[in-house]
């Protein structure tokens, strides 16, 4: 009941008719990159994820995973595994890593409509490979050459997955106090002994072994966040060669009962002496996570934005099938017993409010992944460094916003559906559901919302703020006497005047109170998730305007763009208000007077 | 892990320091009930909820109901037959039925509290007895004496429950589309032949007898909503004498397999030939049951605030005992580990944000149901009619925004939790899935939204919305020298003089192009529901100052009401704007151009 149909014509349009992906791609050095290519990629992608994972989506939500408990072993629901192989096989798993490992070398740009294929079609599927991800990057960036060749290239295949084990019982958000002990062993190795929690994909059927990315203290480490290690624990001992061992003492020792995501194994996982190796350099564990959060939280955001457009594509179905009451201005369809619910006003608004949140997200979303690139591949240091900023300042807005939206834009879906929104055949509630998890993994949207206001504004400086209003200037000044966005321009210059002013308002009130910086944050991340999505409208109907694209399309989305200014923009005046009022109102009241 | 301790103390402020209820008692005629008998009330209805129904949450989620095909029969969860058994003994079902039918002839203004506490503890069971309301209404307001005599007193006694049969697989909000016929038999009776879908209470087996209502067609009916009549049809037949007879031809076909509220039976129901007995006029069976709506739409305000508050509580303590990094401003609790993260400002936010929208809404939602009173007993016709006019108006307000608010507390409470807001074990990823159905039954948000502006508002040219004006205006008056509340006298007067501009815009507008209410419509709820909660702040600060309460709570009224002006209220800076907008961002979208 529950279909979905990748958004090639959408996703294409980002990609090569806003974000002039290819002219991007040739000046990054990918110069056998064409639009042919992608092209064969994305409709590859949209095959396997249309009618490979997409059906395994409900049966994954029914079925959930299942633990034996005296092996510790995890059972993934069927289907699961057959198609990760298939995924494996086909080199999707190393998409976006160097050829050297065994990857494709595709750039980021490309990889990120695949991977919100992949979370439309699955997204607790799509959790398996996600995790792959992190270790990755934490292994390319910080890892010896041996663990390259021993870990990082069967992970690179698929043959391998890995995991990140960060959070315990007792701390989430805040890492210093993590317990976990990593003693050093004869052979060069460490003992590493402690309980993870939340760990995600942490066993499963799909491959032999599992390579466990694991933040654990030594011996002589200081206390707090300055103390942390890195270690990759593999599940089956791995020797320096290369050679599979015996069973490594972690053992996956319960399965979390989740709102959503069934059928990704969250897993209580158990070190008891395991043989793991450290990664990079003592103490500066919690650095190298770091420095593969950006992309995991981009990725995060884009599960957001997959089941948004999932979720949109069958409330669009359903509006335009289901027939309930006449329209107030005259039937619109008098030959059918009731007018089909799209032509109310209120229904068009949950609609249009989940495309422009969608098809605006898109390219906030991709546009974040492209600064990936920039920041790997670009030739000029000074282009790197600005990539750096805007990606780290965009970073958390991202993941934010897209959550976020994704939370709306399932609960508007759900609302069109009515009754049926609620009962699990149609579809719809497992899709709110899974999206709640969203704006809770990789760090709550609170969290993200402190990372922007207190390192990426405050301790930087706003320098990755000046990067994109430098954009937004840029725009408007060469679409000065573009007619077909006139409209916009206007609008734009204003927010983007407001957020500046904004920006400084509460940098200079955090001179005086720390706590204005934690009151403002969230209010400051959708100001700002909204003042990005207006550029990104007002530049697709540019782009819309000076494409080859037909009539109809540029209508939809000059139309969408005017739903988007007048009716989800105003939505900075309530965030504005709170800024303006600071932190006492938060602050003032008692922690013993919030209630009994 | 997921307790519920009735809000007493909150409840005692909102009926006799706020609405002054002992004071309306004694005018509506209900002579004898004082503070102490409704104290004792509402201190027994905390004691049930908290003790009996409320350790049934989560052991109903788990198990649900279940159908026995071969036989039709529902099988509740263990406990709840049990549960409801001590409640009928007790004499809940029937605590503000008349006394002439068994009831115990409370105002509803003691029956709201106790229904908060009722959904709060267990909204799946709390469902059962819900539905037994709409036909205890239909019987009293519209059955004939023997209809009375045979089906009403039993279902205020409890021994028998009563469900609401109006949807159909093809119409939900648009009733005049239904099918279900009724062909007149040879006593009187009628044969009733069709099927419900999503009827709660179907079927299960906490009594002997359930009493359906069901709206249906007779044989020369009109088309359309002026076709439709009411009918009763008990599970097992019953002569006119009461004598209980054979099983009807009436079946549960099949449970819905739902998002939340697993231990509430949502049936479809087969009516096949089944014996029924008109109640009321024919073909006036759809406004019979509009007759019921407002406080069956009241109610299931009630279950969202419900919802709302218990997932607060646990938030709350939550954020009390979770140590998590340190506050910005300087460590609070040096001595332990971390902070508690009640101290950071975002979780401030999100727990004052629920604790404003559930005082707030508390008051909004109470003053309602004190209205049903006033409808009902008040001597003067003129009291009664303003009453009505303001109940009519302020339904489908207390119905959206009460269960929209429960679907943002029970977020931000999730949010306050971090992952552990997403695993079962906790509870509160329970209330989300609860809260869910809320928005959608009896009347989705759009609906609740169309009446109040089509019908209540446009119809009724703004009779209600007056005087709740007048409310604002007489309370402006009166606390004009109160140092106490003059900071939100200011704020209140405007966005009561803008709601009323407001409200003549979009009539004006209206005249030009009918769709312009329906796209002004859902924003004016809302609009709505934050300029009641800014009077029912400015009232609560002015009742506490005014109360023998300690001072920690009347600092605790003040500084809630701080953060709602600075906070909260400004969301009807959006909402203005949308409004504002006018309908064409809405209607110019061709229906083929949303999307694939």
């Amino acid at each position: 009941m529950n279909a979905y149909k990748a958004p090639l014509a959408d996703i294409r349009f980002a990609l090569f008719d806003v974000l002039d992906s290819e002219q991007t791609f040739a000046r990054l050095g990918f110069g056998e990159i064409n639009r042919e290519l992608v092209d064969a990629i994305l409709e590859e992608g949209a095959r396997f994820t249309e009618t490979v994972i997409a059906p395994l989506n409900h049966i994954g939500d029914q079925h959930g995973c299942s633990l034996d408990k005296d092996t510790g072993k995890v059972t993934t629901p069927p289907g699961f595994r057959e198609a990760y192989l298939q995924f494996a096989e086909n080199g999707w798993a190393g998409l976006t890593s160097p050829a050297d490992f065994g990857g494709q070398g595709m750039p980021h740009a490309v990889g990120v409509p695949v991977k919100e294929m992949i979370d439309a079609a699955n997204l607790a599927w799509g959790n398996f490979p996600l995790l792959s991800h992190g270790a990755t990057e934490a292994l390319m960036h910080h890892g010896e050459d041996w663990q390259k060749e021993v870990f990082l290239k069967p992970i690179v295949e698929g043959r391998w997955t890995g995991t990140m084990c960060l959070t315990e019982p007792h701390c989430g958000s805040d890492l210093g106090l993590l317990k976990t002990r990593a003693v050093p062993a004869a052979n060069g190795a460490y003992a590493i002994t402690g309980t993870k929690i939340f760990i995600t994909a942490g066993d499963h059927d799909f491959t032999d072994n599992i390579v466990h990315l694991v933040l654990a203290r030594l011996p002589d480490a200081p206390a707090g966040s300055k103390g942390i290690s890195l270690f990759i624990v593999p599940k089956i001992k791995v020797d320096r060669d290369g050679n599979l061992g015996d069973a490594n003492a972690v053992r996956c020792g319960a399965l979390e009962h989740k709102m959503g995501i069934h059928a990704s194994a969250t897993c209580v996982m158990n070190f008891d002496d395991a043989e793991g190796w450290l990664i990079g350099e003592p103490h500066k564990g919690l650095m190298a996570m770091f420095t593969m959060m950006n992309t995991a939280r981009l990725a995060v955001g884009l599960q957001g934005l997959g089941l948004s457009d999932r979720a949109y594509q069958n409330a669009l179905r359903y509006s335009r099938d289901r027939l309930q009451m006449r329209s107030l201005s005259g039937a619109k369809f008098p030959e059918k017993a009731a007018d089909p619910i799209i032509v109310h006003p209120d229904v068009r608004r949950m609609l249009l409010t989940q495309k422009a949140l969608i098809e605006g997200g898109r390219l906030l979303g991709y546009h974040g992944a492209s600064l990936v690139d920039e920041l790997m591949h670009a030739e000029d240091a000074a282009d790197r460094e600005r990539a750096d900023a805007l990606l780290g300042f965009l970073t958390p807005i991202v993941k934010a916003c897209l959550t976020e939206w994704s939370i709306e834009c399932t609960y508007h879906a759900q609302q069109c559906f009515g009754g049926h929104g609620y009962i699990q055949e149609w579809g719809m509630e497992q899709l709110a559901r899974d999206a709640r998890i969203t704006t809770i993994y990789e760090g709550t949207t609170g969290i993200q919302a402190l990372d922007l206001m207190g390192r990426k504004v405050m301790q930087l400086k706003g320098a990755g703020l000046r990067v994109f209003l430098g954009m937004i200037e840029d725009f408007c000044k060469a679409e000065a006497d573009n007619a077909a966005v006139a409209e916009f321009i206007g609008p734009l210059r204003e927010v983007a005047q407001e957020w500046q002013q904004l920006t400084m308002r509460i940098g200079q009130n955090a001179m005086a109170d720390a706590d204005e910086i934690g009151a403002a944050a969230w209010d400051y991340l959708f100001y700002s998730g909204y003042a990005a999505l207006a550029y990104w409208w007002a530049r697709s109907v540019a782009a819309a305007e000076a494409s080859a694209h037909p009539q109809a399309f540029k209508n939809a989305k000059r139309e969408t763009a005017r739903f988007f200014f007048a009716r989800i923009l105003p939505r900075t005046r309530t965030h504005a208000a709170a800024i303006a009022s600071g932190a006492a109102p938060l602050m003032t009241l008692n922690a013993d007077a919030f209630g009994e």
